[in-house]
Formats: C-alpha cells, structure tokens, sequence
C-alpha cells in the first residue's frame, strides 16, 4: 500500500504542528497519507523520526547558477548538491537575456542546456528581462506561460546593464498582469547609487566598506516606493527580492494593510550579517559585497526579523550568487594589479543555499526567545514560494496527493557532533564550490538529517550525506500564482470618478 | 478500520485548499485519516462531498447564552441548537461574576448547571470579572486554569457594573500573563460615553439612533490604545473584542507590527451592516442596538473589512447576544409607559450564531471578488480560536488526531432553493429563540450541508436538519493559549538602562 | 520727516496682527516708521485706513508670462498689471532654457528683453533647467548667483521637452545645494502619465476631462516621495511647487517633522475647484486644464486647506500661465480641424496672479470659520515667498527699513458694490489678457483697496484703479535664500557608521 | 518725545530679524516706535545695542512659586528676582486648591497674598483644580474670568491628592472650552505609576534613578492620546505641560495636523538632561528627580529638539520647581532615619526659571549648527506664551503699544567672562534661594545684559545685577486666549450624520 513510512514525527504545516504520533506514508513520488499509525504495515520500510520535526522539502526560490557575468559561480552540480545537503529540494534560478538579444529564447535554451540532467534537485527558472520588446512582451510571454511553464519574471531598477525605465517597467507589468505572471523586482535607485559611487571614487575610496557607504537604506527605500507606485497603478502584484532596509520594508506593510498586490522576500545575510564584515582585512571584505548591501546597525537587523515574525515577509530565500573570493575573475577582480581596491569590479552576491534552512530553522520554535514559529518556518521557506510562483499543486506542503519533498530533523538536544549539541558551520563542510561561506564559525542547532526528494532519499547526514543522483532533478513547468489578495476592484486614489479603468483592460 | 469516511471533498485548513479527491477517515470521535482513497473500505459509511469544500468545525469564541441581566435571551437548548445549525461546533460563553461577589465560584456553579446537559454543542466558558478581589487573582484564578479547564477572562472598560479601573485591569494582567491566561477586552472609555448620555438625555435624545451618537469611534479608539498601552507595559497577551472603529484598529495593527501580543476580533454586524438601521421606524432601531454601535458609513465597514483580509484580526465571533425585541424585559425595555424611548434601557446586543459562518463563507473564496481566501476563513472561525483558547490540541483543524468536527458545504452553484442558488435568511428558518434576526433578508450562496461534532452528525440540512442531542455537547476543559508570537525580551519603550523588569518578575 | 502716513489701521505681520490706532510712516521708497501717532506732522498726506488690516504687497513666487510655448498667453505689460490691481506688487517669472540650448543666457537675455521697461510690478526670475550640460552647471550658475542676482532654479520631473532624469536632478542639486541656490521641482511621474495617455489615445478618450483622469494623485505621490529622498540623500532644500495630493503632502509634512529642508507650495485652483469642471460642456473644460491637474474630491481639497491650516505650505502661489480659450494656439489647440478633442494639445495652465490674494484673503481671520489666520495669510503670500527667494532683505514684511510694498483692504462690511457687501468676480473686471477666469461667479467680501509699491500708489481701487506705471517696475537681485532649518549634520537613514559624506563635501 | 531709545540693535519679532540700524523708542510703560533713527532726539537717554540681538521679556508660563506642599521653595522675592535676572519679565504661577476646599477663593487669596508687593516681575495665575464641584466650574469659573481675569486652569492625570478621572477631566473641559479658559495638562497615566511604583517598593528599589524607572515613556504616550482624545471629543483646546516621550509628541503632532486644538510645551530639562543624573553618588541623584523624569537616551532628547525645532511645540517653559536638596523638607525628605531612600518621599521639581532663556539662546540662530532660528526662540519663550494665555494685547512682542518688556543680548563674541566669550553655570551666580541649579557647569555663549520691565530697566549685567524692586512686578488681568487653529465645524470621527453636536452646546 505504501513504498515507506515516517513515522512518530512532528509534522508541520503552514499553519500548524500536528500531533504527535502520526504516520505519513509515501506512494511513488507522492505524500499518499497522514494519519494514525497505520497497523499491519508489514515490509514496508519505516523511518522513525520519533521528537523529531519533519516539514516540507525547502524551495529556494531566489538562486543565481552558472550565470554568465559570474565566471567562478557554481555550477548546477555543486549548487543542486548544495541545496538537497541544505534541506532544499526545488530552486528557483534565472536564466539571464541580454540586453543585445531581442528574444528569451536564446538564453534560456542555454540556460536549459546547462541544468539538464546536472541537478541533484528540482528545479525551474525566472526570466530575467534586459531588453522587453515589443515582440518578447505580446509572443514569447504568452508562450513561456502556456507552453514552457516559465510563469515569472525578474526586473531590475539598478544595474546599468539590467536596469529598466519606470516606463520599460509599466510595460511589462501591464503584461505580466494580463498573462498572471509573478514579476520580482531587485528595487534601488540606480542613478542615486551612480552618483555617490562617481563621488566616492573622486575621492579615492574604492575599498569593499565603501561599496555598503554607496547603497544607503535611502536607495532603496526611494525605489521601494516607486515600483509599489508602479503597482498600484497598473494593479499587479509583484515581489520585491532581498529587502534589507527598515523604511521600504514599511512601505511594503503599509502597503499590504491596503491590500495592494505587494509581496516581498528576505535573505539569511539581512538577518545575521553587518557591515562592519565588509571592513575585514586583506580584502577580505570582498566577500561581504553584494547588493543590497549589508547594513550597519544591530537596529537595520531586528527590523528584517520584526517583519519576519509580523508577517510582512512572504519568502526567505539565500539569494545564493557565489564567487570564487581567491580568484581572479572572483572576488578578486576588484583588486587591480598595484593590489588596489575598486569594490565597482568587485562581483556582487553571497552563497547561501545550503545554509539557508538551518540557519532560519535554529531561530524557530514555540519558546518565548524563538524569533518565528514553525509554522511560519514552512510557509516562509516552502509553502508561500510554491503558493507565489505557481508549484502549489506539487510542492510547499506536507499534504496528501503532493510531492514527497521532506525534511526530517533531528531531535531537539541531539548530538550533532562529538563533543556538542550544535553544529559549526565551517566551508569545508558545504558542498558548493565556493571557497568560502559568510557564515563560518555560525553555530546552529539542528540540521537536516534525511531529505527525501519526490519520494527518494537524497540526503542523509548520518550515512555518508548526499545520496541522490545528479540526473533525478526534474525541470519543473510552473502553473500560475495562487497566492489571491482577496482584494477587489481597488482603483488609484483620487479615481472614485469616471472611468478609471480604461487603461488596464478587462 | 474507520467509521466514516468523508470522500472527494475540497479539505481545506488554514493554510491550503488540499488537493481534490482526497479521503477524510474518522474513527470513534477523531479524525484518524488524511490522504488517498482508501481501497477496500468495504461497508464503511461514506459521505460523498464531490465539489464541495470540508472546513473544521466552526468555534465562536464570543456568545453570551442565558446570562442573568438578560432575562429573554436564549437558553442553552436553543443557542446551542442555533450554534451547530450553522456548523459551529463549538461555542465559548461567559461565565459573569456579579460585582457584589467576592468569588468566581458562585457564578461559575450556576453558569455550568446552566448548560450541563443542555448543550448541542461543545462548550467552556470565559469568566468575566468584575470584582477581581486579591482572593479571587491569587487563590482562584490558578485554580481555574489547574483544575477547571477555564483559561481566559474578559474585563470590561465599560458599563457601571462591569467596568474596571486601569489599576484593576493592570492588576489582573499582572496575574493572568503569570498564568498564561488568554484577556480579553471590551474596548469603550466609560467616561466619555456617560459625559454624552448625560448631556443627549438632557437635550431629550432617546431614541435607539442615539445610542449610535452616544459611542462614537473615539470611545473605542482610545480605549484601544489605552489597553493596548497597559498590555504593553506588562507584557500580557490580549484580545480586544468587537473591534468596530478604523483608528483603532489601526492601533492593533501598528502594536503587531512591533511584535506586541495584541490580538483582535470583529463581528458579522461591524462587516454587514450601518447605523442607519438604528433609525428604523416603531422602535425597530432597537433591534440593532449594540456597543460598539454599528457605524455610520460604508468606510467604516470597509475598514472592517479591511482588517479581515490583511491578517490584523486574529478572529471572528458572533458576539450573539440575542435579546426579544417584542417583550417588555428584553429591547422594548427601552420604552417607558408612555411609549417614549430611552436608549440607555434598551438591552446591548444582537443575535448571530447561526448565521456567523454562512455569512463569511458568503465572501470566501479565490476569485478577485472574494473579501477574503478560504484558508482565511478557516483561520478565523476555528483555527485561531482554538489556538488562542486552548483548544488547539482537539479543535480548529482538518488535521488526524483531532475532533472529527467537520462542516461538509454544497458544491458551487447547487440549488440551495427552488428557484435559486442563493438562500434568504429569515428568522422562521433559524434555531434561536429571538423574535428577529438582523440579517433578516440577506441572502447568501451557500449553508452548512452537514456537520459533524466528535464524528457524530448532528445537523444534516437535507435530512430534516437538526440531528445531534441535548445532551451530546461537552464542556472543554482548555489548556493554555498556543499562540506565540515569537518575540523576544521586549521592554517598554525608554527602559533599554537600568533594571527595568522588576517588577513583571520571572 | 514722512512723505506719507497710513493711519489707523491693523497692521499684520506674518507673527501678529499689531496693536490699533498706530501710523505707519513711509520715507521716499521705504518704510521709515510704525508706531504711535506721530504729532505735528503738518502737511504730510495721510491716508486714513481706519477699521481696515493692512498687510505686506505680496510676494507670487510662481507665474508664467510671455513663455515660449504659450504663444498665447498675457505678456508683461497685462500680466503686471493684474498682479497689483490684486495686490501683489512682485512676481517671480521663468526665464526658461530650450533643450537644444547649452547656455542660460539665450533664454534669459530674452526675458529680460520682454520684461524690461514693461512690468507695472517687481519681478524676477527662477531659471527653468531643461539642459543642465557641465557648463551651465559650473560656470553659469555661480556667476548668476554673483552677479545677476538669481538664485533660484526650477527643476521638471515630467514633460518631454523638459523632463530630467534623476541622474540629471541629482548633478544639478549637488551644485545649488553648495551655490545655496533654491531649487523648485515639478513633481509628477513622467512615464506612468505617459503610460496612461498612450492607452486613453488608444481608447478614444481625448476628452479634457480625461486629462484628469491622465494624472492621477499617485503620479504626483510617487514622484514627490521620490524628489524628497534625492533631496535627503544630497541634503538640498528644495521647493515642490503646485501640491495637489493628499498623500504627497503627507510626505512632505513627515520629510519636515524629520528636519528635512523641503518646502512646498499650493496654489488656488486646488483650494477652490474641482475636476468637474473639465467636464463643462462645449469644450469649456479646457479652460481647467493645468497639471497636476484639479482633484474629484471636495475632501481632496479639504486636505489641501489642511495644510495651509496646520503651517505645512510655506508658500502660496498663483501658477498663473494664462491662455487664451478661444483661440486656434490658445485653449483650442486641443481641438482638430474636425473638432475631435485631444487633451494632450491643449496647453496647460490657468490665469490666477490677480485673484490670488483676495480668494485666500476671503478665508482669513480670527473667527472660528475661517480657514486661516492673517498673520499666516501674510506668511503664504508675501514673509515667506520673500525669505524663500533670497528678498527678505527689501520685501515681504512691514518692517521699518523694507520696501514700502503695501496692501490696504477694505473694513469689514464695506460696500463693495452698489447692492452688497461682496464682490462677484467676474473676467471683465481683471486685467490679464486672457479671455476668461477659472473663478468666474466667485464672491470675495473684500478687495486691495489702495496698493503701494516702493512708496507710490500703484492701485486705488476707488480712484479708477491702476495709478502705476508700464516702467515702474524693478528687476529684482535676489540673495540666498534665508530659510534656515535649524537642522545640524543630518545623515541619510543607516549611515551612522563610516566616512558617509564624501560625496557632499564641504 | 521718549524717554527711552535702544538704537543699533537687531530686534527681534516671533516672525523675523529685523534689518539693522533700528531704533526702538519707549513712552512710559510703553514700546511707542520702531524705525529709522530718530533724529535730534536731544536728551533722550539712549542704549547702544549695536551688534546684539533684542528681544521681547520672556515670559514664563510654568513657576511653581511658593506652593503649599513644597516648604524649602523659593518665595517670590527671589523667584521673581531669579525671573528678570534671566530675562524673563512675566510669570504664570499656580494657584493649588486643596482636594478639601470646594473653593477656588481659599487658595486664590493666600497665593495673592504671598506675591503681592513681593515680586519683581509681573505675574499672573493658573488655577490648580483637584475639587472640580458644580458651583466652581459653574459659578467660579465665570467669575475669574470675568472679573479677576484669570483665564487658565491645569489639570493632572496623575498624583493621588489632584488626579481627577476622565468624567471630571471632561466635565471641567465642557465649562473651560465654553468660557475660552486655556486647559493645561499633565499627561501621565497614574494607575500605570502605581503599579509599577508598588512592584518597585516590593522589590526594594527606593533608589532615586528607579524614579525614572518608574515612569516610563510609555506612562506619557498613553496619558496624552487619551487626553487628545478627550479634547476631540469635547472640543476644548488644550496645552499638555512639560512633555519628554517621542511617541507622545508625534501623537500631538498628528492632531495639530488634523486641525485639533492641541498644543504642547516643553522644559529645558528634557532638552539638556538624562536620567543618568537620577544615579549620582551621595543622594545626588535626588536633585534631578521631576515628573515626567528625564528619560534615558540621548536620542529621546533628540525627539524634543526635534519638536522644538518643526514647531510642534507651542511653548518653552521653566516648570521652576525648586525644592533645596540638603534640607530635611526638601530632597532629603527622600532619605529615612537610617539613610535609605524612598523616592517617593522626593519631592518632585527642578529649578530653571533663570536659566531657561540663556539656554535656549546659546542654540539659536542662522548658522546650519544651530537648532532654532531668532523668531522661533522669541515664539517658544515669549509671543506664544502671550498669545496661549490671554496676553497677547500687553505682552510678548516688541511691537508698539505693547509693554516695554525687553532682553538686550551681547554682541556676539562678546566676553562674558575674564577669560572667556562664554559664561559657565554655577548656582552661586543665580538669584533663587535652591541650594542647586541642574545645569551646574554648562557654559552658554550669552546671557541678558539689560532687561526692561514696562520701560524701567531691571536687570543690567554689567552695572551690578539687579535694578528693579520687589514691589514693582503687577498682576496681570488677562483675557482669553488668542490663538486660534483656523477649523471649522470638525466633528469627531464617524458623526458626519445625525445630530453631533447636541453635548457640546451652543
């Protein structure tokens, strides 16, 4: 009747923990059953994840892999290992248009090409879009989501090679609306970034520090604010990546207090790291370095977590872009040759994936000093990115008739080494190919202990860790965004009168 | 292996719509199964639900059944009959010290011989304290959480026999958040109201309209604020009641985006319907009269609105407090001899339990025009009740191990009449012993179809309704609230030096 | 010892309504004396304003004459004249660069021309940027600060030929912030306007009306939020002329609570008309069309009035940019050879500089249903416009030492006509060019009825009206402005730590 | 002509500086000229001021002098010679009535009796109400309005013999708002205190800091939004005395911005002071123990300079308490038989009647590092004060016709010492009979150099101090408050409809 069972754990859901002592039975690929032990299970193999958690296979729906402007990147092998090692069983990564290209297609067959049977986990990909003609706005996006299961796209307001003009943005989200796309937005001012940097540089401060002087809160609180303009405007809902600045994120909660169509997302380096990294000596900075920066005060950082557990956040992601820090085209490219520092060429992004769950997971829990509840762990990290970006028929949750994705913990107080019940996080233990993690020397609590993906085990810390196959992940076709605001007919304020819609179509 | 098996329903929690086809097993009062079709069930009754959404029993945590100054209310026979008629399976009453009392047993013993064998439904109890002598917050009020399954009290601002003073309410939270104690409050500065009355009764304003001018929104919104302030200082979790006014609300939301433990409820009256019905003709007004009044403009409805959709309540209650309206001792109280109305006489207070969840159910659903999501739904009327009282070890959700307390609706677009898919409440069709409803006319698309208490059908809307006993319902002995809000040693503003916590103790 | 005395009457400050019963006395172009009566003053002219306030010429900071594109519009000689038959006895004018020009003195050489020998007022110019090119930037502002007495800059966020990017806004602040220049900004979006014309085109919607409908509140919003954080991130006082919108007044007044040195102007289209208007019959709506454009809403207004109550308007202007209604290059424009209206031909703009005073003067006083105070009337028409452009040292104040620029009403009551106490305002009765007043039917209870300009009666209203002259009118060398803040080394948000203001400067 | 000219100096007004080389000429008691050089003014006895600023007396609208339940306080005598030698030349002190007097007369007559032929600068009184019955707020109020020309009460939300509940604080607001009585406030929550004061004893922390502790923000937050909520309702202007809490001035702020009739007032003490001062060796801590007490951080200082910097505050006052510290009556009341302290037994007070107006001085002017301009210093310490409490025809400006109460300043860089441009504090150099001044050792770049009481010059710095007498000072008769908010017709939130405004009367 079932192909396995894990039995005595704690399973979790978005919305609560369930009682102890029940079996969740697999079937296929598929979470068949959530009950009572069920008796006579015969041969059927059992784990017993007795005391421990189990909750959903993590999606990371935020991963840059193998991109081309970042030559020292992993590739899909070592960052697909490094998600299922981390509790991830589904990423979200990009396939990048150039601004020369005036189709998608190009890109993404190569983008395709790379991941194909080098996945260790699921995945799917978000369209990041250079240069929106005319012809990719009304053909090629009908298509992706009819045809290719590609249902989001990523705009960018800064970057000169990326950044696109309030007007290119209204454009798109006039389209994306029509085709129910989900559309992520990497929001800072980019001409108020270019003009400090052109000063900074003036004056001969091109060190990785100043690198966080030149992306202010204000940058992106500025361009936080415009695109939920832009928003309710043309009434589509979007997401903003990333956010790590106290103000936009109250703009966002503010926001969805009158139910615009406003999600957004956070990453581990806004909740644990400060600026004073970016500082670290022999250039070390340098691998601090990524975009938004990482803020200065203890303060900026209770303010992510304030919106963690108040709700604001509608995902957590590693946004994991990693560089190679000890390479030439790495990290170290914002060395010149005399050894002098332009943080301009230094490579922007952190790696994170794999220390994505763990690290959130040790904040989590039902005592007074846990930052989040467990329920608000797997909506977070698994529920809500399915719910956003159309995989909540498969993924996200620990029910009955969807992919056996699932993590299983260890009990609470248990040895997690030799000598001690927390683990410390050191390089040498991830399985990215990167040459270094933000979070050395973090110590967590827990880590997980079995992941299953689509039924199978593919990760097992006490024998010999990763046990899946760099050809079992699947491309995933994406349906669209179920996440519904319950809003209905907002118009823009001061438009009560005449025929305010026009613009926006039936 | 089970005793019924509900198949093919829409189950939905509070955080997914679970995918179709799936089977819910019930064994003895639980809810033992979750998952595929069970093969082979042989001669186990099965309830087909093809189409149709199963949601977890309803629990209305605000009902005020037989209490002493409301001599035509409903007795428990027929509140409770009202409550499952309307798939809730669980109601939560009060339980009201008399002012001149100096203990909570005398009213708890009556309250209990009250409903015991009288109640279709299950059952506790809040206590509503309005002599919080030294006795009672120290000897009787661990005993009631330790023995007596009695975990919440409601304080009054309001209301000459009710009202505490700031110093009482704090005394009392100082010990109900030592005990873990859910508090509830009704929200109005007593001073304020009274200053009003005064001055309408000289100026010869009694008629029912008048009570809606005697408590405007500035009454709620400071009393709002001021609790909220008293929660915030000694750090205790509480409920506001019958929220009814924007700014207050907006109070609410603001302290939970800081992480207070505010939670807050509204009713079916603050979302349907105006104060205009206060001036209805031949003293109909009083048939609305309630406190909170019901408010003045569609903005303010909207504003309750609002607050459903975008997460700032915690829960949604009837409030029902049904008075006669056509009998001397209940609303007609309000006219003297001489036919002359005076407002102040009229009792508070409306009828809803049954109509509570059709009514919500009415706007719930995934399309744009919906006020709210069916996960929302599920949230409000059992979900976060159970949690916040107690009861989430045996309530509030479609999960295995916990009460089969289940309401089966008709599918989308099922005749719900002859001639319509749409019903029109009318009080002949209602359970209560109230001589109106003040829904009387509404009309919604869809009603409890049947519902299960404990595994046990007790309403069946096509097969006569009614099915359950007198005698089936229990009393709840509750737990503590599992409602966590994930904060962290908070201290009141300004107090970040010295030794600030004295006196909340350990 | 005087050449004139003005009498009796209740001289307003921008503090104070002084004391009655003193003299003001006048010496050659200057206010010599206010105090007691002086004794013996022999045959000095006396002008007698008992029972009447008198209060400083005022100050319209903002007025289009004999621009460009406004082919149309009044030139210097009627536009002058309008301003002191309404009592404003100096205005502001732009000298406006071309795009294709990369010098301010072609512009400027030709306003002058035009004003030169042909204003019956003081005037000035604010220098509207459409090319900020490095030269204009380093060379020609210092030198117009220095020598030609112009210290003000107005800056476009929207319209085509004169639009600037934020890059371009961002260059030119970094250079008036450190010349001290003020720097005044047209704040609407300029692609979400264009985003929304293109689809009205498409949809057939020409209609003036629609021109409203073009430019909702959140364009304006958004784009003040978006001036406001580049005036943040520079430290640059600016100017946001012409407010409309709720919401972004809120911005400025919480940009001001914080210490920011932003200031905003309103102007009396947005105090007393409303969007209906644009939908007068006979393409009659074109008359109304300015932008930001009118509002739908009397509460829209009401926020409008609000802040001019509550002290966040520092300046109070006309926007005065007549042209003329019935006229192929007037109004008309907007209209085709087929009488199809197109809302984007019609030029914007309304005639305003002669009503200005007397429909805010209307509002003002001590009653409880006035809208303002005199002192705070005097504030927004004439204190504050003076130290805000760099006059306060000749103009903007009834200050022994200051210009004798003066305003004599009428005392309260006075019969202003043969029938009544209240003027109608009619086009007939003004003296612009323009064929028609936006307030045409409006009532005033008072008029200027005696003006002085550097000591000479230029307006008496019950003499025949104008007593000045084409040539008396001065071109104005302005200072910086002499608003100060009181703020101190403020930083943008979360830059506490390192080296944050290299790119300001000293 | 006059008796008295002050030639040369920069004067003053609450709007601006006015241009130098002024003359100021007296008659009398009487400002009679403000202009241009008087020539051959012959004998007149003329002040060369040149280079210094003048401004108005202040006027201090907060010295508790003399009161009953504070034995060590300073009498009138050297009160009032503390006033003038500080530059303030007006003073509003209290009149208390006891809880047992159902009288206003009792208290009146003892506190006319001490002040009269005692003070040396004029004075006027507040009325302290702790017995609020019918016959004084309906037969006594008129009463001292009418005829004694007292037009101000204060009320207190806190303190067991004056507290008055939110019932009498409306009531008395009902008669005071009729009568165009200025409504003061001291806006702590005292239920809120106690609680914490009694955890605090228990705990056994008498210590003067926990004082502070005691106390917290939030204490003020909650008492000033129900006190503005109680003014709404009622419509009576209100002034909240000697505010410290950030929140509780942004809750002021956004009333002002609605249009409600709140004003505020601030001390030096919560400007210059923190609670770090409460924990001095040796009982120390006692001298700065004052309610609200000074707050913790730096950055709540901040708030205020804040406040007084964006105009919230309406006032800048003393609150000149002063209790001798070494005194068994005084501070030491703090202190038991054995030495230990009670902070409860402290009493409550700083002085500060001298230095408030050099404080405050030393931080404004033009300069980008000074906190407030000219104007806006004379606004908070003289021309608001005038206005607030019924002055305004006598006092508060240096216009002509009003009271020659005048501060002549130094020149900038003027010597004030042997060594130095700037002055250090010390108590010795002060003139109260305190044992004390908090501000011991800050130094101030200038200090009154000559003031002027109705023409009479009272204070000469250089000429030995003091010149006035203690039988000069008059009672001041006031009339009503002159400052009004421009509103019309507001009614509370949610009353647009039915009959409002029936309690609030004609």
């Amino acid at each position: 009747m079932f192909d396995l069972i894990i039995r005595n754990g704690r399973l979790v859901t978005a919305a609560e923990v369930l009682p102890a002592g029940l079996d969740l039975g697999i079937k296929g690929e598929k979470i068949a059953y959530i009950g009572l032990p069920v008796p006579g299970t015969g041969d059927v193999p059992i784990i017993d994840a007795e005391g421990a958690y189990v909750t959903p296979g993590g999606i990371d729906s935020h991963v840059h892999i193998d991109q081309g402007n970042h030559p020292t990147s992993d590739k899909w092998e070592h960052a697909s290992k490094s998600a299922i090692a981390g509790g991830t069983t589904t990423v979200l990564a990009f396939s990048q248009q150039k601004r020369s290209e005036t189709t998608l297609y190009t890109s993404l067959d190569q983008y395709h090409a790379k991941a194909s049977g080098n996945s260790y986990c699921d995945y799917g990909f978000h369209l990041i879009l250079a240069n929106p003609t005319e012809h990719v706005l009304t053909k090629e996006l009908p298509a992706f989501v009819e045809q290719e299961g590609i249902t989001s796209v990523k705009l960018y307001m800064t970057y000169d090679h990326l950044k696109l003009s309030d007007g290119e943005l209204l454009d798109v989200m006039m389209v994306t609306r029509g085709l129910g796309m989900t559309t992520m937005i990497h929001a800072e001012n980019h001409d108020m970034v270019s003009m400090v940097v052109k000063r900074l540089e003036a004056n001969g401060r091109g060190d990785p520090f100043h690198h966080s002087i030149a992306r202010p809160q204000l940058v992106e609180n500025e361009a936080t604010y415009r695109i939920i303009s832009l928003a309710e405007l043309t009434d589509t809902p979007i997401l903003i990546v990333h956010m790590s600045a106290e103000t936009a994120v109250k703009h966002v909660r503010e926001s969805q207090a009158r139910l615009l169509p406003v999600h957004a997302e956070t990453c581990p380096h806004y909740l644990f790291l400060r600026s004073d990294s970016l500082a670290k000596p022999d250039f070390g900075g340098a691998k601090y370095v990524c975009s938004p920066p990482l803020r200065h005060q203890q303060s900026d950082l209770d303010a992510m977590w304030q919106a963690i557990t108040n709700g604001t956040f509608t995902t957590f992601s590693s946004d994991h872009c990693p560089d190679k820090h000890d390479h030439p085209r790495g990290k170290k490219k914002g060395l010149d040759a005399k050894g002098k520092s332009n943080f301009k060429s230094i490579p922007n992004g952190l790696p994170g994936v794999e220390t994505r769950l763990p690290l959130l997971f040790n904040e989590a829990g039902h005592d007074p000093d846990h930052r989040l509840t467990l329920p608000r762990f797997v909506q977070l990290t698994s529920t809500n990115p399915a719910k956003l970006y159309g995989l909540a028929d498969r993924k996200g949750s620990l029910s009955p008739g969807l992919d056996a994705d699932i993590v299983i913990w260890y009990p609470s107080g248990h040895k997690l080494s030799d000598a001690s019940e927390e683990l410390t996080i050191t390089n040498s233990m991830l399985h990215h190919s990167c040459d270094y993690t933000p979070f050395e020397g973090f110590t967590v609590s827990n880590w997980p202990r079995k992941v299953l993906l689509r039924g199978q085990l593919v990760w097992d810390q006490e024998q010999g860790g990763i046990q899946g196959h760099q050809d079992y992940g699947q491309f995933l076709k994406r349906g669209r965004s179920s996440i519904v605001t319950g809003r209905t007919g907002l118009v823009p304020q001061g438009m009560a009168q005449g025929e305010t819609n026009l613009w926006r179509g039936p």
